[in-house]
């Protein structure tokens, strides 16, 4: 795993500094854009030109099971993980329509379901098990599953790169990955589980408090809140198959200079166990959406996210990513086109 | 200005009630698409079909000047409104840009300007007179140039109709035109102006400050606070030709069925008369952002409206608006093509 410490892509502080200097003399007062400008110049920055635009986004989705499921902390019975992979091959699920309209690659990655999968377009098969263990009686991966994880994301960025992709989003889906997700946040932000569980897909008062429970549990028995262990300990401890893929995938787009859209609450447990263990990834990311799950707004805080969303969404899939596409865009349309007060002989204050 | 008071088109609840039944067999936990559920059910139930669409948004910008900018209450020159008519037509603003990323018809109503604009394509010539009056002393429009603004309004919707559109914008430009929305908010809204001042297109402390006195003096002279006077006497005193222009245009577009999408803040100061005007307007408007002028929050929260965006903008033109546009299209598709649980085989909870 020693690749995942290799420092990111440097950010080009020329195009960005062109790229402010461009936003100062379009016809607007300076600053009316709000983050419409902010995002035009980071992507400036990351793609190296001051006319940035996004044209092929890339979509990896990875799927993994959760042997947590068995403590009944989820909505869904655990055989949904493999529905919905069928049904995003499919193109019914929600992220197979919005990359669709957004005209971006959709690939799945099979990090390890408990259900088989035969064999499906776009979606290809990296199983590691049957899904993590169970974390509340043991580590939910071996180091060796970890790092095998880890590799499947770096692999989605390489053909996401050899496709000439030029924005990294990573889905998932993984019944009852919340659980996890809202553990390796309580131990990288040291907060209180039952401060930042949350209902997942839908889940009643009773299973909420069960959820917290079984979190606090896991992280007592793993000694996690008081040996302060590395964000890679954690993510092994009590991560998933699939988050860790997302974390491997955010180093890996970062070490390639490829800009990445970070979608809801546990594509942001990956980022922050990503940030942490190689901090010159945070340069790479924008961050789409906030949402409803009540841990995201801590884990925004801590990364010094100030997503583009909020609409309530709490889907996963890279669904708030996939949306928020669309003010990358225009974001860069507005920067390209708009005409300059000199240009359009108009008067600046 | 009898027109005005005709009520609105009635919703379709039938599709209303369908697309609310779509919503909970698609592919996803109930409820997780947030703001893009209620979205996709709201145009249902305006469009008479439970597979809404936004195939084309009309954006009408209604120009005007204002008497109440000799009181120094505005960070631009008044010659910027024409020179910015200038640019919208030659598709250097920022609204111009997005109406072309968003395939939208983009027309400008010039309701009247301190000087003088020559023929210009895509912008139509409805002035009433150079600019309003200076509110701090007389009347800012006349009940007849009140009622002359509100059917320029009433005229772009026609037009909008007559090509076919199936969304309506009203955008703005207006060089000290958040002077004249404070005011109305402040009056329709019972608050302090203090309250809700903001730095439109960006004043510093002194003149927010003089900007504040000028809205009271204002206020206090016309007796607006202690008459308890109609939103139309309200809009006639201290408004402004694109405000009554747009309210105008809310009004024609709910009594027609057009689904209305509210910009920032001077689209809502409009927004407020039309609704105190004739309630039943409410039931057409869809709110596309949450403007950084600070009495904006206050407004939406009297429209009951929850804006879909909030990235700081402060623009105007209808841009908020134009953004917008991408959200409700995407809501359309997801409503439209995911699958349900029964067609993908997916579990339900």
């Amino acid at each position: 795993m020693n690749w995942t410490l290799v420092s990111s892509a440097s950010l080009n502080t020329d195009t960005q500094q062109a790229a402010i200097a461009r936003q100062a003399i379009l016809t607007k007062p300076a600053g009316s854009l709000g983050q419409l400008e902010s995002i035009a110049i980071q992507l400036a920055a990351m793609q190296g030109t001051d006319a940035p635009s996004i044209q092929r986004p890339y979509i990896a989705i990875f799927a993994g099971d959760h042997g947590i499921a068995a403590e009944g902390v989820s909505a869904f019975p655990q055989v949904v993980t493999t529905e919905m992979i069928r049904n995003f091959a499919r193109g019914g699920a929600a992220i197979s329509v919005l990359a669709k309209s957004q005209g971006a690659q959709l690939q799945v990655y099979n990090c390890g379901t408990a259900y088989p999968v035969e064999p499906l377009t776009a979606v290809s098969d990296h199983s590691i098990a049957a899904g993590t263990a169970n974390f509340l009686h043991q580590a939910a991966m071996t180091q060796a599953q970890c790092a095998q994880a880890l590799a499947i994301g770096k692999n989605a960025v390489e053909n996401a790169l050899a496709q000439g992709c030029d924005l990294f989003i990573a889905g998932e889906m993984g019944i009852a990955n919340t659980t996890p997700a809202t553990a390796i946040a309580s131990v990288l932000l040291d907060t209180d589980p039952a401060q930042i569980t949350g209902r997942g897909t839908g889940i009643d008062d009773k299973t909420l408090n069960h959820k917290i429970k079984v979190i606090e549990q896991a992280l007592a028995y793993h000694n996690l809140l008081t040996l302060n262990p590395s964000a890679f300990t954690v993510l092994q401890t009590v991560g998933g198959f699939e988050i860790a893929a997302i974390a491997g995938a955010y180093i890996a787009s970062a070490q390639a200079g490829l800009p990445i859209l970070v979608d809801g609450f546990i594509s942001s447990a990956a980022a922050l166990v990503a940030v942490k263990h190689n901090p010159s990834v945070r340069d790479w990311m924008l961050f789409a959406h906030a949402s409803a799950e009540p841990g995201h707004a801590t884990m925004m805080q801590a990364l010094a996210a100030k997503p583009l969303l909020d609409l309530g969404m709490r889907l996963g899939e890279g669904s708030g990513a996939g949306v928020a596409i669309s003010l990358l865009r225009l974001a860069c349309d507005l920067h390209n086109q708009m005409a300059t007060f000199a240009d359009a002989g108009v008067s600046n204050n």
